[in-house]
C-alpha cells in the first residue's frame, strides 16, 4: 500500500507533519513518500504540479493533501498558481466526487456562530461533483464580445456544462451514500435560469427512479443557501455541481464552528481517492505552529476506510479524536474558557498517546 | 408620477394590498396602475410578461412589484415561466444594480439563527449586477458533447460572460454607495478559477483608482459564504456578479433572521427602478392572510427615495415601520415569547394608523 503525502503551502507542511506521525503510530505497513505541491512546487521546480508529483498521486492507493496557495502567488500566470495544482489532480485522476461532511463535534457546539440547538447533533454529507461544470468547460478566455448591448467591448468568458453520464454517476453516488444514512437526497440546481441545471435536474429525476427506498427533494442554490442557515438540520445528504458545491460546502462547514476539524474526500470510479482538510492553507497562520491538525488526521482516518480498507484504524484514530476532545485539549481556532489551549505539535502527540 | 403595480403570485397579491394602503395614506399625489405578471398573468394572458405589462413597466417612474413563482408552473416551458417575468423586466429596463439591504433590526436579533452578538447593528449592503452573466449569456442550450472525457455524450451548457463597460459601472455603484456609509466595498470573486471573474477583478481593481478614499478589498466567493457566517459585521458593501449575488444575498438576508422585513432595489442607469422585497412568493401560505407585509412597504419607502424623489415621505414609512415594532406586533416569521402575533392586514393597518 503507498501513501503520496503532498504537504503543499501555508499550514499544510505543519499540520501534515502531525497526520503522518499518527499514521506511523498505526503500527501498520503502508509505504509513504512525499512530494511537493502548490507554491512549494513551484518554488522548487518551477511548476505548481510537477511530473513527479503528479506520477506519485497517480501510482498511489491513497493521497493525504494538506493546502495549496499563498497570496504571494497572486500575481503569477494562472497555470503557475498554487491552485492549479489541486484541479490538476482533480481531472487527471478523475476524482469526481467529493465527499464534505459537516459534522457538529458535540464539544464543539459552542464554537459555531450558529445557536446551539441549530446545530448540536448537525450531520450533514455534502456530495460535490469535482471534475466538470465551469471548472474545467472549454471554451474560456477573453475576447471582443461577439453580440449583446456592448456588442465590441472587451470581454471574458467561461463554459458551464454537464453531460449525461457526469450527472449520472455523482447522482449514484448520492443516492447509494444516503442509503447508508438518512435516506435523503437535496439535489440542488438553478434550474429555473441555467439550463445546465435543468438537465441536472431532470438527469438526477431520472437516477431516482432506482433509488425508490431514498426520498428525493430539489432546491434552488439561493434557496439552498438560506436554508443551510434557517434549519441545516433538515438536510442528510446534499448533492450538487462543482460551482455551487464550492460555496455551499464552504458555508456549510462554517456552520458547524469547526472547519478546522473537517475531513474532505475526492475519489474516482477507481476508489482511488485523495484526502485532505475542508480548511485551506491560512497562510496567516503558517509557520506559527498554532494550526490544527485534526482535519488533516481525520481524513486520514477517511483515507484508511475508503481507500486502503482499514475500517478499524480509521476507527482507533476517530476514538483517539474523540478522547483528546474529551480532555479538553483545543487549537486556537477551537478553543473556548475553560478548555485548554494547545499548539499543533501537542495536539498531534496527544492523538498519538490516546492511541 | 406613475407607479407600476405588479402584485404577482403566491403571497404577491396579499403583502401589495398593505403596501398600496400605506402609499394612498401618504397623501401624495401619483397614479398607481395595476398589472398581472408571473403565474398570474400566464392565467389571465398566456405569457408571465405580457406586452401590456412590459409596457406599463417602461413608461412608469418606478415599479413596486410582489413576488412571483409557484411550484404548479414548474412544468411550463421555460419561457413560460413566472420568472421569466422578473428575468424579462430586468433586461428589458436594463436595471443593473441590484441594491440588497441585509439589515438586523434591533427587535428582531433574536429571530437570527444567528448567536446575538454577531448580527446586533449588522448592517451591509449587497450590490448584485443583475443583467450579465450566466444568466443571459449565449450560448446556451442543449447538445452532443463536442469534446472532452464524454464526446459524444448528451449535454447541457451555458456561457458566463462580463464585458468592462457592464463591471465598470456597477464597480462605480459599489464605490459610490461605500462612499456614503462605511467606505469599505469586497468585492467577490472567483478569479483563482474563472476568466470572467478575474476580469472582474482586474476591472474592479481599475476603477478603485478613482475611489481612494473607499477601502477595497477582493474575497472568493466560497471564503465569502464562509465569512457571512462568521462575522458579518466585517462587510460594509459587498459587490459582485449576477450569479454569485443571487446566492450571497439570499444568505446574508436569512442570517438577519428576518427576511421577511428586507426591501430591495433594482435601477437602470435613468434611475428608473423595481422595487421588491427580499423574500419570495412563498406559495405555501398563500391566501392564508399571515405573510409579512413590511418588506413590500419598506421597498415602496425606498422607491420613494430613490425614484420618486420623496425621502420625507419614505422616513415617515420607515419611522412607521419602527413603531409598529416597537409596539410589539408581529407576523408569524418573526414572532417570539412576548410580543402580539398579527396577520398580514392588521400589519398594514398597524402602519398606516402609525403615519
Ligand atoms: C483552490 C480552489 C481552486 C478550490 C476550488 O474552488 O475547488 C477550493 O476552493 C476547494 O474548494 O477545494
Ligand atoms: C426567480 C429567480 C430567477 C431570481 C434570480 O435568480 O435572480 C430570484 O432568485 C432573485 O434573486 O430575484
Amino acid at each position: 500500500m503507498k501513501i503520496a503525502i503532498l504537504p503543499g503551502d501555508g499550514i499544510g507542511p505543519e499540520i501534515m507533519a502531525e497526520a503522518v506521525k499518527v499514521l506511523q503510530a498505526l503500527g501498520l505497513r503502508f509505504e509513504m513518500e512525499t512530494a511537493p505541491i502548490g507554491g512549494a512546487a513551484y518554488e522548487a521546480a518551477g511548476h505548481p504540479l510537477p511530473e513527479t508529483t503528479l506520477r506519485l498521486a497517480q501510482q498511489a492507493d491513497a493521497i493525504l493533501f494538506g493546502a495549496v496557495g499563498d497570496w504571494k502567488y497572486d500575481k503569477l500566470e494562472r497555470h503557475l498558481r498554487p491552485e492549479q495544482a489541486i484541479l490538476g489532480l482533480r481531472k487527471h485522476l478523475g476524482l469526481f466526487a467529493n465527499f464534505r461532511p459537516a459534522i457538529c463535534h458535540e464539544q464543539l457546539v459552542g464554537a459555531s456562530s450558529l445557536k446551539p440547538e441549530l446545530v448540536a447533533g448537525l450531520d450533514i454529507l455534502i456530495i460535490r461533483e469535482l471534475t466538470g461544470d465551469i471548472y474545467f468547460g472549454q471554451p474560456r478566455g477573453r475576447r471582443s464580445a461577439p453580440d449583446g448591448a456592448f456588442a465590441g467591448a472587451e470581454e471574458a468568458f467561461d463554459t458551464m456544462r454537464y453531460t449525461r453520464p457526469e450527472i449520472e454517476r455523482i447522482a449514484r453516488v448520492a443516492f447509494e451514500a444516503a442509503r447508508k444514512r438518512g435516506k435523503k437526497v437535496t439535489s440542488v440546481d438553478k434550474a429555473n435560469v441555467l439550463e445546465t441545471f435543468q438537465f441536472w435536474k431532470d438527469v438526477v429525476t431520472e437516477v431516482h427512479q432506482d433509488y425508490p427506498d431514498v426520498t428525493l427533494e430539489h432546491m434552488y442554490v439561493d434557496n439552498a443557501a438560506m436554508q443551510l442557515v434557517k434549519a441545516p438540520k433538515n438536510f442528510d445528504v446534499l448533492v450538487t455541481g462543482n460551482m455551487f458545491g464550492d460555496i455551499l460546502s464552504d458555508e456549510a462547514s462554517m456552520l458547524t464552528g469547526s472547519i478546522g476539524m473537517l475531513p474532505s474526500a475526492s475519489l474516482n470510479d477507481k476508489g482511488q481517492g485523495l484526502y485532505e482538510p475542508s480548511h485551506g492553507s491560512a497562510p496567516d497562520i503558517a509557520g506559527k505552529g498554532i494550526a490544527n491538525p485534526l482535519a488533516t488526521i481525520l481524513s486520514a482516518a477517511m483515507m484508511l476506510r475508503f481507500s486502503l480498507a482499514q475500517p478499524a484504524a480509521a476507527e482507533r484514530i476517530e476514538a483517539a479524536v474523540k478522547q483528546v476532545l474529551a480532555q479538553g485539549l483545543r487549537t486556537a481556532d477551537i478553543w473556548s474558557e475553560g478548555t485548554t489551549r494547545v499548539g499543533t505539535r501537542e495536539m498531534g502527540d496527544a492523538v498519538v498517546k490516546a492511541l
